[in-house]
């Protein structure tokens, strides 16, 4: 096995600021774990439960840091930090295809939509009105844009992707199979017992270097935008509500909800299946746990959390039927240490503790 | 910048039953916040927290209550309630897109469905065999309608929605991206360690005036149908299992999912990643918040909730730990009542409270 | 109404193994609910709940218990589990149907694509490079394959599936609309506050008799696969994410979302919203209630939750401020205990609790 991209360990090691312990011109054709890996192939020890691999690996070189060096069976690529390294080096062994220039016939392209020469629009793609696509640009096999839609340079869309109309990428934007741009945000006035529907009429913005997963919702503005700033990287099947800003270089697991108009700080971690309510602020570099809901803002960095732990069934049971008592216990053990403190002596003293 | 559905201030006073202070001739073009609201727009005040935007507005108009009208800068249209007038006001400025007659020559539609002639099919779309496509109904590009599908008249199908056999749906449905309507419910019969498959053999059938979120999916029923009333608002990312029945006026945030032949009833509000069991009844007019789990049927009108509040992620984790212990903390407290009883004079009284 | 697959009563005792007590002969052209069936059809009796609805029932026959047959008004078909009796009953009477071979004009299939001839590619569907499609395959309307993948015999995509590149089915696979296999893993490592996408060249390997609802989303192996065994059932809106192995006939309700790296043993059943953290593992024959998050390894079989109860909103609101100082009240208590021990011949005696 080949890979026009493979690259020589030397090669490697100028492109990740590393230092090679062994052989600079062995050729690396492909990354692969420390267990699978073999002759022509790279692999990286990042976590140390993974180091009783490390004796044993046909790799053809481990990215390592320096102290684990020595115990490579093979060449090393030394580096400050292997995970980082090992993206790096994956991300030049195997790069996004390019686009290959040109429209499939079967594409339905609006005579008034500009793309670039350099762009590559798949089979049974449209393309609506005034759309731009920038240079580069990939639209897989079945992806739709509306009407006045504009793609950034090297933007790709892997295949069956929506983008609604107004909606704007940045560069190198990656979307995958699924996601829906720029749908109607949940905007309903109550009227005597109906609905009325509230016309959405702001849009989505994205900017360079996003990167959203397969089935994600991003919904457009109902005034004004919904704003996913450079950097940010959602997962798999979240959903964005209208005018919510998700803020630089945020990245957000999978099966999160964030409801409408919630302003997300830069450098934020949501964890997966979390919720956020709609109309609050979370501060830069929050950490967000799994399942965790959020219903106020959040004013300072750090890791914030909510939920009940894991317990076998019965006894969760038990436990859960106490939850709906637990205020009514506070009080009880409020009145047993009046009473304490009521028996001469031996006062339970001066309590200690907040109550909100 | 004009818009062909631009009214003038007296017109949309008409319209929503107000009262113009001002210039009843005004021409209004669309509709803004009143931050960026400008000469040709008109904005609305619901909210008391924005009453401080109100006098720095530069909107040709802003839609307020009597209180407000006084404050306005410059024209006023008093309603009683703003956030509906202004709803109306959106719909009638920027109303829906018309259908544009004709069925695109990409398409691939069945001899024997019958589309009505004012009906819009656009590029790439598919129409099985025996649907019935209603009067001024438009499918957006990539939308996939199964065999006997029927659509009311005026339903809008966005884009790339997959709507498979034997669904109905009434008049003026709008249907978001990504949608699936009619997918087969998950239903299996153990059989000795292997799952058989119980085919569904039953239908979604779907009132009118129903809006449904991008990637939302409603699956068929087992045996009889799936039934999602007249004005129903789904947002996206739900799931609706087969046999739910939904009632009319019933609006569900995101990311919600409601187990199979669960009923709802009318004009309950259920907000975003609530999870319902199967086989409950909900009543009318109950609201349910964000991600509370639902595991019995609710028979009174009224606001439910569970789930535990954010705190941060070490204080939470102690919470947690005890999560696990309270059952044994509650009888503990409830040993120290009997032994504070038992010493004479100090009794502890009746307990006064539920135990379950 | 008949059935081109239409049975006798005699003939399909003979497929489920039970016995007729009535009219061999008489001829089932459907199934239907004890309330709903007809003169042609059979109903089936599971749950006790339903048994009053017995005596009333117009089915031409229903299926039911021995102890139950007597009740019966019409025939019976008398099996040991009449639930999983139905579910075949039902499968034979309406199958899955079968491809009619051929490949619409409007599919763009890729020379180097190897499809069976008796496989149906339906309209619009893209077929790439390299793929090869079994025999009695179905791709339904819209349905995109990327490079290189394989479908086992009779698999069937029922419409807009996408499958990206690389990705392997089994035999009898099952796909529902919407559905993405083989999406980019969600892989970003951190590089000085941004963050650097690590390739996911990995691969989604599915097994045999594999069903997977409408818009579920499983992820490509970052390295390595993500496997999904034989007789595996994951229903709508699920997130399976890169490296995730889940054995054997596991079946899982929509919502539930599964972080990377994380092995679901054999025979499992996950309820709806469940959550489950990367890199741990679940035992066989692990039951996971609704909603429970999943935050460390299970090791044995049973049934585990997590959660509070649904309570109307201000009792709730009472007992979720508690929670936050549930650490302090287990202080308290402990106090208490200690205070109370310390009045002469009051002790409260050994603590018998665990505190983990």
């Amino acid at each position: 096995v080949t890979n026009k991209h493979q690259k020589t360990l030397g090669q490697l090691a100028l492109a990740v600021d590393g230092e090679v312990r062994g052989d600079s011109d062995c050729v690396v054709v492909r990354v692969a774990t420390l267990n699978e890996a073999g002759a022509a192939e790279i692999a990286f020890l990042a976590h140390p439960k993974y180091r009783k691999l490390l004796a044993e690996t046909r790799a053809a070189a481990v990215i390592v840091r320096d102290e684990d060096a020595a115990d490579c069976p093979n060449n090393a690529l030394v580096v400050r930090d292997p995970y980082l390294a090992y993206a790096k080096v994956a991300a030049l062994l195997h790069p996004q295809p390019a686009a290959v220039p040109g429209v499939h016939p079967s594409a339905v392209i609006a005579p008034s939509a500009k793309i670039d020469s350099s762009a590559q629009i798949e089979a049974l793609c449209v393309v609506g009105a005034g759309c731009e696509i920038g240079a580069g640009v990939y639209l897989g096999p079945g992806s739709v844009l509306g009407d006045q839609c504009r793609l950034g340079a090297d933007c790709r869309l892997v295949a069956n992707v929506t983008i609604c109309s107004e909606t704007t990428l940045g560069a190198r934007c990656l979307i995958h199979p699924g996601v829906v741009l720029g749908s109607d945000g949940f905007g309903q006035a109550y009227d005597n017992g109906q609905w009325q529907k509230i016309p959405q009429v702001g849009r989505v913005t994205i900017g360079n270097d996003v990167e959203i997963g397969a089935n994600t919702t991003v919904d457009r503005g109902a005034l004004g935008d919904t704003c996913i700033e450079d950097g940010v990287k959602l997962d798999n099947l979240i959903q964005v509500a209208h005018n919510v800003v998700i803020g630089a270089n945020t990245a957000i697991a999978a099966c999160v909800g964030i409801a409408g108009s919630t302003k997300i700080g830069r450098n934020c971690a949501i964890a997966g299946g979390a919720g956020i309510v709609g109309h609050i602020e979370i501060a830069d570099r929050v950490t967000i746990t799994a399942m965790t809901m959020v219903t106020k803002s959040i004013t300072e960095a750090g890791i914030y959390s909510s939920g009940t732990p894991l317990q076998e069934n019965r006894a969760w049971h038990r436990n859960a039927v106490r939850m709906k008592q637990l205020d009514e216990l506070a009080k009880r053990v409020k009145e047993l240490e009046k009473k304490l403190a009521g028996l001469g002596g031996v006062g339970v003293g001066k309590e200690k503790h907040t109550q909100e």
